[in-house]
């Protein structure tokens, strides 16, 4: 039997313990799979005496992450405490300069540092893996540095939060509005007591970003990210979305379009027969599209102590398997800085939802600042007819150019009888 | 620049010729993903002088495509001839034996002699891969063998034959007769001229007894899969699922028992909110129940020159990148032969519908007979009352035995009203 894989795990919340929990559990399984076990004979976390449900007695215990990364002797450290500075940022940073491989879960400090990371790895000779910080227990990252890897990618999209689709799906399944049903996911435990890491689409553009890297060969370009979060969805876009034959969905979308590559996270109408618009509560999904494959679709858990953990052992089952695969697909000289195709160059259809009093010629007002813009309209939705009172209506454009519809929205917004923010969100072409 | 890995094509039909165009159109970036070129040295096929719309002048021909694996100086056999015996056996055999390793799309030459060529591979120290021969385009064989790999898998299902699954989405969408969209799908080239291998869960079969034993570590066990195809269900069937609530999917499906690895192909009544039941068209889909991740969904083109080819491509990049992981997951040794579970130990829900001579006493004979066999009625539709006329009867039971469920319906057979076999279509908890 070949020599034991040494792991050393660093941060020992939900997903610290969900791990040593499946590298024992599954211990015979994956000795079989690898020819070689893979035994966690190190740990670092904050409060030593903290019952954590899981027996610590023979590992060695660290109180600090980052002395554990640099002196342990392991092949592996995991790092399983988050955040993209501090403590978790010094630990993966002193594990690949001590020659150590790195396994993270990290999604924040990829986006900001993955690139660094990878780096300092490729010349330490050392492996960077993160499967577990996109898309929870999926294997995307796999599916797209190695299944898919004879494809150009052409687009990659998914439901990367599991939060804002869990509020989403509730908000469909119930009318109820989202302030009500945000505070509900958080009594369920389903998002933070702080939920704009989520809810504003922060967690999602991390991980776009990551995917982008890996699926075009392009350096991590968080901040090309252009994000917006859910919080202006309401109950009634939903049922408007319903009427038009839409889900609404937070995706993250990275595309290749003629100006470079277009990454963002926003609200989207999808069309109620697509795959990603059937994908309901905290469920995550990614498709890729490539060249020669066409068009797949990845769909799991995308959080939890059992998919992460499911993740974090397929990276170190790689890695004992002898696997050493670049951390975003190729080589870091070789990863091409990535050049943004902004949201002013985007174009697509857009559903513009307007809260007017019922009075005759803002209909007319709204329409003739849309024809202006040369955005022509396909379809307008009214709900009653009520003189004097507000009420909402809705246009359906054909595609335009962002320019155009941004510019006609902010005209109409002026109209005296416009009395709330229009709202917009774009119809995705799947 | 490392040394290129040189490969050597048998079988130049639409896979091995799409094979050839991608590795030549991706030339660059599987360079930038390997570290190494990949490059075609050699190919075989039957007829040297076929148009097949691809420069062969670079490469060298062999008429003899076991001569080719055996001689050829490559570090890589692909074959792409297809059937389970003849000159695909024996190129794989003598590829293996020459220490090439060997990548196959061959799903029928897997499902028979999957463990003697693994073996052989093994004691050659070579790799046999195969991600192409089961769901085309979808890389499932990784995500069993590697993104997965640390969950025992209690279950895995999925719609593996795009051609039935076309013909029971258009059967679906048009209301017409399964004889009807047949020929329709034989015109459009989506059917074989001889559609049997397809229709009758053949093909299903093949790839689920090799997607079994990557997923439970058991030796392949064609033999032990129970196989129904798709010929007796009808228009009628399928709007009768409609009423219920249901798809029909031909489903293959592969689950632990408290007996052993129990592995079916047939037409299934899958709820019509889970995943697989809004896979449509020739789209494959496979979902794979492990115990730490959950439920994962995969889905994409199961068949075609593309897809193909991309996933023949990500078996030759893994081998480029000097990946080594063992053909089903384990090493030969470590394959437990397969404790089949049989269908007569199956127990589930059932649809089953009657075509009866509308008279009194012939619903009550039919609740009887299913009351004897301790069988019970979940609900009941009859479509109109047409006293003296041919009527359909659906019962649909609650979870029964499959024994006691074939009893009953053998038992209702024999009622002088009912006119035709009747049908039975087991409904799937998923």
């Amino acid at each position: 039997m070949s020599e034991a894989l040494k792991v050393a795990v660093a941060g020992l919340g939900t997903v610290g313990v969900g791990t040593v929990e499946l590298l024992r559990a599954q211990a015979a399984l994956i000795e079989a799979r690898c020819g070689r076990p893979i035994v966690v004979t190190d740990v670092s976390a904050r409060d030593r005496d903290r019952d954590r449900g899981v027996d610590l007695s023979t590992v060695r215990w660290h109180d600090d992450a980052v002395a554990m990364a640099r002196d342990a002797e392991v092949d592996v450290v995991v790092e399983l405490i988050g955040g993209a500075e501090g403590t978790a940022k010094a630990v993966c940073e002193t594990a690949v300069r001590s020659g150590k491989h790195l396994v993270t879960a990290n999604k924040a400090l990829l986006a900001r540092h993955g690139f660094a990371l990878a780096q300092a790895a490729e010349t330490a000779g050392v492996t960077l893996s993160y499967e577990a910080a996109v898309a929870g227990g999926i294997p995307v990252i796999k599916a797209l540095r190695e299944g898919l890897a004879g494809n150009v990618v052409n687009r990659v999209y998914g439901i990367l939060n599991g939060t804002c689709n869990y509020v989403l799906t509730t908000m469909r399944e119930t009318g109820r509005d989202f302030d009500d049903v945000l505070l509900e996911a958080q009594a369920l435990g389903y998002a933070e007591s702080d939920p704009s890491f989520d809810i504003d689409g922060v967690d999602a553009a991390h991980k776009l970003a990551i995917l982008t890297s890996v699926a075009f060969g392009t350096r991590v370009a968080l901040d090309a990210v252009h994000v917006e979060g859910i919080r202006h969805v309401s109950a009634l876009d939903i049922q408007f979305a319903r009427e038009l034959g839409y889900r609404i969905k937070l995706l993250g979308i990275a595309r290749r379009t003629h100006v470079g590559i277009e990454q963002r996270v926003h609200p989207c109408m999808v069309p109620l027969d697509t795959p990603i618009a059937q994908v309901e509560g905290v469920t995550n999904a990614v498709v890729a599209e490539g060249d020669f494959v066409g068009s797949t679709v990845f769909e799991g858990p995308g959080a939890g102590a059992g998919p992460t953990a499911s993740a974090v052992a397929s990276d170190l089952i790689d890695l004992a398997r002898g696997a050493r695969i670049p951390a975003f697909s190729v080589a870091c000289d070789a990863l091409q800085e990535l050049t943004p195709s902004p949201m002013s160059a985007h174009s697509g259809a857009y559903y513009l939802r307007l809260m007017v009093i019922d009075r005759p010629g803002v209909f007319a007002a709204g329409a003739s600042a849309l024809g202006e813009e040369h955005v022509s309209i396909e379809s307008v939705l009214q709900r009653g007819r009520d003189p004097d009172e507000v009420v909402p209506v809705v246009m359906v454009t054909h595609e335009t150019e962002e320019q155009a519809m941004i510019r006609a929205m902010e005209r109409i917004a002026e109209h005296p009888a416009v009395i709330e923010p229009p709202r917009l969100i774009r119809i995705e072409a799947l």
